[in-house]
């Protein structure tokens, strides 16, 4: 039997995602917040939210901090408590945890959960250098290396303890673009093919340009209720059913394993065990494709494969709009773009589109139960939720 | 009748404050943290810890973020959920709001709050640099207006409406140094006189350098849990009765006032309400003085003067230790330092120490209910939080 509603989605938005030339993080924050309003006609927002979490992972990008009070400002929610959570690319997973929790307290009914990131206005060297302060200063940062490194390094191991392939890194790209292209907010709108992949130039390898996320400007947002006022507000909540939050070492040289997120297993298992479901019972995930090959190790911690089997599913075309378990179906990080701090949020939305059969030309038929995944840093940080439809 | 508790506080630790060269942030984290183990000998930290919010200001004195995960992984909580949460100087206020939403939701029965920061490796201009972030961009930070200029513009409003003379500000600074001379972890150990603060030069008229909070390296923390569970870790319990969070217009541009800090107004009243209590009714507080000034309006904010009367309290000695309601015992952010992230929750350190009758040469005789007031940015943020001793 599946688990009780922890908390309800009444609502939920997203930003355009891409390069949003000559707006503030503030600016595309509303936007989202103004579509999360268009869909929830019943709510008034001064009256009805209580505290709001905002998910922003670098001050650095325009010079501004304190991004929850300039979030309640600019959305027109003053007097309510605003914080800033800031949990590196996990960081609006962070703030959905949060809003769980607060939901979940008694202290506030109605909370706006949500995440920002304005990023194209800077170069990529700038770009890079402030997504590095997520990971270990001493010990990693100061040595040269960033999070394309990072991620290589895992995705290396992962080649030669299982045999995965760069063709099998490549498929999830080609996934991933196809869906960005039934995506109208997505930043990227292109099928590629795998030879693209391939001979994209080398980032770290074995990472070419084609298995990067993108530099995305945009914002999401999601309003929780408890479960038993969710009505009040919408014919159509989702519910989360499992919430899971885990951490690791902020350094991946100290990790037992390179091949597998031990942070992002256990936030799964929680969800799983609170929401009283299997792998096997998802039907349409978003997963944290930083990089094509975290998505892989993304199937294997989620239970979606066996480990070192990530590379063959995704190859096989499961996890593809019409397979079994599609996964990104709003193009992921890769294709939709990656506004690090909205990037957890981002995927509530989607999930929110799915299981309330809002996502148009991506829709998954039938979509009950939606899971996502992300994850902070090199893995210190992860967030599983996982969500039900009303009806199911 | 005082209100029920909501949660309560069963261990709290602090870093010595000051100049720490050669550490880490999450160096001086852990040593908080570890006299919060050491206070705490029944609390077995890997079997009981659930969660924890570690807030942080600025990622730019150490080029590190994530720094959730960095303090889980050092202070050997790693696995549990970690999350930081940034509300400017009043981010450890959020950390520890968010830590009583934790604990009240059921998913989190001890969950650790605190707040870091390390400052003093950087020049001041950087320093003053990054804690603008925290300020509005488009339309304070970009014209060149920093803290003391916005802190300035409302002294100077105070002393215009209300004659509040530039030696009531002094008097705030000669008493929160002669307290810091108690705390042998404050920064500053020497007495000063009214006449040392008016002779000092001036930063932003009417503020000057010793009416200035001081740059600092520190850390605090507190443990939280459930009050029907505190007996199992502590015969000395702090409750924690009152909690509000609110927040205002990033910009002070946009104010209705500038004598007074609606946010903290609003917080004020939300906590007075749920604890049930009045001004009058409580025997110390820590307030936020990052400027004399704003100790002054504080006073006025939280009841324990009139609008205007600020000035003449700071002046009457009621607020000294041995007066009527001694504020800021512990030095405040001016004798006993500010490093930003850590200032929340090193405040409900000191009213720990106080209702446990652990203060020692600055104990308050018989304190039964204390006070925090923590503001971050110009006020966009404020929390308060309201505390009994178990024996009240």
């Amino acid at each position: 039997m599946v688990g009780k509603p922890l908390v309800s989605i009444v609502s939920a938005g997203l930003s355009k995602f891409g390069k949003r030339e000559g707006l503030y993080a503030r600016e595309l924050f509303a936007e989202a917040f103004k579509e999360a309003l268009d869909r929830c006609p019943r709510l008034e927002p001064k009256r009805d939210i209580k505290a709001m979490f905002v998910g922003h992972m670098g001050e650095a990008y325009e010079h501004q901090g304190h991004t929850g009070a300039a979030a309640a400002d600019w959305t027109g929610l003053l007097n309510i408590p605003a914080t800033r959570t800031e949990a590196a690319c996990a960081s609006s997973g962070a703030a959905l945890r949060s809003g769980v929790y607060a939901v979940l307290s008694g202290l506030a009914d109605v909370v706006l959960v949500g995440g920002v990131e304005k990023m194209t206005h800077r170069t990529t060297a700038e770009v890079t250098e402030y997504l590095a302060m997520a990971s270990d200063y001493p010990f990693e940062q100061w040595h040269g290396i960033t999070f394309p490194g990072l991620f290589a390094l895992m995705a290396k191991a992962h080649m030669h303890q299982y045999g995965t392939t760069e063709a099998q890194l490549a498929a999830v790209a080609v996934k991933n673009h196809y869906h960005g292209t039934l995506n109208p907010k997505a930043q990227m709108q292109k099928e590629i093919t795998v030879e693209t992949v391939l001979a994209s130039r080398i980032v770290a390898s074995p990472l070419k340009l084609y298995d990067c996320s993108l530099i995305t400007d945009g914002a999401s947002c999601a309003i929780l209720t408890k479960p038993e006022l969710a009505r009040r507000f919408t014919d159509q909540p989702v519910h989360i059913i499992g919430s899971g939050q885990a951490s690791d070492t902020i350094g991946l040289y100290e990790r037992q394993s390179l091949t597998s997120l031990s942070a992002a297993k256990l936030a799964a298992k929680i969800a799983y065990e609170m929401a009283a479901v299997t792998p096997d019972d998802i039907d349409v995930a978003e997963v944290h494709d930083c990089f094509t090959s975290a998505e892989i190790i993304a199937y294997e911690d989620l239970g979606f494969c066996k480990a070192g089997e990530g590379g063959k599913l995704a190859e096989s075309g499961e996890t593809r709009l019409g397979g079994r378990l599609p996964v990104n179906t709003s193009g992921g990080l890769k294709a939709k773009g990656h506004p690090v701090g909205a990037t957890g949020t981002a995927q509530a939305y989607e999930i929110y589109l799915q299981l309330t059969g809002q996502a148009e030309r991506r829709q998954v038929k039938d979509a009950k139960l939606g899971l996502t995944h992300n994850v902070g840093g090199s893995g210190a940080t992860a967030a599983v939720h996982i969500y039900r439809s009303e009806t199911q």
